[in-house]
Order: structure tokens, then C-alpha cells, then sequence
């Protein structure tokens, strides 16, 4: 049987979502040892999308097989008892064996946030990136709306970055202000490794005015990394949503899951 | 000269406000060394409100005097440097030799944060106290209204409270629901030690139906702790702000603070 989890996890206590042999404190392993008490089995999972170290998770999808019967609430409340308080385990359904957290991805969605304001904040400091500058929101939606669309992202990708192919398609993509705040949703078929980042980091450039309006299409038709801004810090990333095709029914993560009321 | 500082803190990393003799993780003393390296002779504050372990601050004031002459900013950005990133000095203002933090303060705001889902979160759990039983919001905002005005409040006060008058009076206090957030606001002259948390707690038990609406009258009107209900948990709880007379021209914490855009 094939089971689909959402997940939420506070990225600041993990080397990111992946199993790394040097470091054993990755969400994976953490999920997938918890897992395995409740189905008293090892147990594998697949996500939907991979985050860095110190990138959060709102909407983290996974599946794994199992030949274990549990209710859904057995699943949920297994793994909780069984995982430390920064992972939780926020939903559980037996799904079709079509369905595949990754392949069956239509969509991921994410959002970083920036708390714009001359000093420093004390609450928060790891859920969200301090820009001390002051940033013109309405300029940065602007800029990034050449984004949209089919694009070879090779300049906004990480260097040692596996994807086969540099092209991805932007579906939309938005900023404005709440206040001291900052906000970007971004969704696309697929990210590349740091691509939110990056993204993010020339947009700081030029709502600082540090850079000209034209100065996101240039750094897209250069393909090079090397020719890019700087990669803006992982805390202010939140993996939001993964889009499935209708058919599978998968939830919605909560609306108002906690440090994300705006909407 | 006489200075007041607008604080903000996350009181998860400290033993609370007050400098303590068994533990060097307070709030307090974090700061006065800071100020101390600034105004290079030793600074010692006074608070308007003494925060508990766990317990945060948006809108804490302070004053302290001093013969070094320093820039509002000076002061500002020369503790920010000097404190750890979960202490951040927001506003720095000369005051009249009048004011006193914590005498001319004429009410303190408290906010109390409840994650109502009947599954645990894991982004946020140092800044709410989750609830998985299903709690009426309006029943706890009815029930809480019999507190306001001038009572003794000796069933709210932790045993080791040093107040001399267990009398308060509540200006106002209002429970509502956000989604799956329950926010308390709450207003007073003053507080008593744990009385928030401890208002917290039986608003709690009344809200899931364990104890009837008319309780709180019973638990008030008994003037003894031990026939209070539980200390609800120090980590949803956020010192907001703190009146003053119009005169001393005190600035408001920042409406937009981080994890505070509930209004």
C-alpha cells in the first residue's frame, strides 16, 4: 500500500531535507526513523522537493509503501510521538500507486520573506531575512515579472546543482509589502538547487537600487551563474505547496499554518 | 541624562528578564553589558515589566542614566552589535529625569497565543502553546470579561509572587479566533506573577468544556492559587507594549513586529 504524508518542519535544526552521510540530523532521516517504529518496518520516503539547510517546510509532501495497516491518525500521531517538535507529521492518506510525490508534481510553491526595516529584529530572526535597506516591493514585482514563463535558469542555479537541465517554467510570480515585511510567492513546474534564492538576491539588489530595473533580464540571458547576484540566506524560505493533479485528492496544507498568516 | 530603550526579545533562550544569580541568561544582563561597552562605564537598567522564563518581548521599555553622550542611533546600532540575535534594541530616546520606566508605566498589554489543531505544529511551537482540544473562543471571551475592573486576584498569583497587594485592575481583555489561532489580549494596570498564564490556564479548561462557564467567577472569587486552574505554558506569551502619559512621548513597538500580524 502506498501512503502520502504532509510535512512540516522548522528547517533551522536540519542540514535540509536530504539523508547526508556526514550529517545525521537531515528531515529525512528523522521522518523515515519514526516511520519505521510506527510501521515497525525500515521504511523509505520519497518528497516532493528536496530543501537546503535552514529552508522551512510548510507543504512538504512524501510517500513510501508499506505493508503495515494503520489508521491515518495512527500514522500521524506514530510519527509525532517519534519525531523531535521542529517535524511534524501534519496529515496521512492511502493513496493510488500512481501517485508519486515527485513525478506526480505539477507545481511547487514557495515563499520567502523579508523583514525591511532599519534595525534588526529579535523574534523571528530565523524565520525570515533582515534587509536593512530600503526596498521598493512594487520595483521588485515588477523586475521579476520576466521570470515568468519557459527559461534556461543556468544563472540563477547553484554550481553543484544535478538537475539534467537548466530550463524551468515560472508560472507566477509576486511581491509586496505587509508593513516591515517583504513577502515573494513564486511557483513553478520545478526549481533548481538555490534558484528561490538567487531569484531573491538580485531582486534585493535592485529594489535597494544597487541595481537597474534591466538588470534582472541581463543576469537571465548571461546562463551563467558566475555573472549572477548574490544567493540570499536560506531562513526567510518556506516550501508552501506542491500542486497534484485533481484526481489524487491531496490536501491543501493549512491556511494559517503558524508564521504564515499573511495570504 | 536619562535614556529609554524600546526592547524586543525571544525569551526562549534566556531565564527571563531579571538578572539572576544561578543562571547568566537573562535579558537584563545581556543588555546592561551591551549598554555598558557603549557608554563605556557600567549601565544598570530598569524594566517596566519583569518577564518570566520563556516568556517574549515586543514592546518592553527601559530607562537608564548615564553621562555619556551618544546619538540615538549610537546607542541603537552600538548595543545591536553588542547583543546576541535574540535581543535587539528597536528605538533609543532621551527622557525627561521624570520618567521611570516602570513607575510612571499606567498599563502593560500581554498577548497570549494558542495553536488550536488537534495536530502539533512544528514551525512555531517556542512562540504558541498548542492545544489539540477544540476550544470556543467566544464562550472564553464571555467568560474572561467577569475579570475586568479592580479585583483581587490572589487565585492568579504564582505562590512566590513578592507584590505587596494582590489587587489589579484589567482594563479590558478580549479572546478571538484566527483560523486555527485563539489570540488574547489583555490589558492592566499591572500583573501579578504567572497572572496571565494563569488566566490563560482557566480560560482553557473553560473553553474545552471541562469546567463551566461560571468558574472563573468560583476560581476569582476563592482569593487562593490553590483552587486555581493549571499555569498555562510561558512560550505563547508576548509582552505587547506598555502605556504611558502622553507627555514622556514613548514610541509604540512597531504594529508589524515579526509573528505579531494578528491586530
Amino acid at each position: 500500500m502506498r501512503v502520502a504524508l504532509g510535512v512540516e518542519y522548522d528547517g533551522r535544526h536540519y542540514c535540509g531535507w536530504q539523508r547526508q552521510k556526514h550529517d545525521p540530523q537531515s528531515v529525512q532521516q528523522n521522518l523515515e526513523a519514526a516511520l519505521s517504529k510506527v510501521a515497525n518496518h525500515p521504511v523509505q520516503v520519497i518528497c516532493a522537493g528536496r530543501t537546503d539547510t535552514g529552508v522551512h517546510g510548510v507543504g512538504q509532501v512524501v510517500h513510501f509503501d508499506t505493508e503495515s495497516l494503520r489508521k491515518d491518525k495512527g500514522w500521524i500521531f506514530g510519527c509525532n510521538t517519534n519525531l523531535p517538535d521542529s517535524i511534524s507529521v501534519r496529515w496521512a492518506k492511502p493513496v493510488s500507486d500512481l501517485f508519486h510525490a515527485r513525478f506526480s508534481a505539477l507545481s511547487r510553491s514557495y515563499r520567502y520573506v523579508i523583514y525591511n526595516h532599519p534595525v534588526r529584529p529579535a523574534l523571528g530572526m530565523q524565520h525570515m531575512t533582515w534587509n536593512f535597506r530600503p526596498l521598493d516591493a512594487d520595483l521588485m514585482h515588477h523586475a521579476a515579472q520576466v521570470l515568468v514563463g519557459e527559461h534556461d535558469f543556468s544563472s540563477f542555479q547553484a554550481q553543484g546543482c544535478q538537475a539534467k537541465s537548466p530550463v524551468r517554467t515560472i508560472h507566477h510570480i509576486s511581491l509586496y509589502r505587509r508593513g516591515h515585511l517583504i513577502v515573494m510567492d513564486i511557483q513553478a513546474n520545478a526549481f533548481l538547487q538555490h534558484m528561490v534564492r538567487n531569484i531573491a538576491g538580485v531582486l534585493m539588489a535592485i529594489g535597494s537600487g544597487k541595481e537597474p530595473l534591466t538588470w534582472i533580464e541581463d543576469v537571465l540571458g548571461h546562463r551563467n551563474r558566475n555573472l549572477g547576484g548574490v544567493t540570499a540566506p536560506p531562513y526567510g524560505l518556506f516550501f508552501m505547496r506542491v500542486g497534484y493533479p485533481e484526481e489524487f485528492n491531496i490536501p491543501e496544507p493549512e491556511p494559517d499554518a503558524p508564521f504564515m498568516p499573511l495570504s
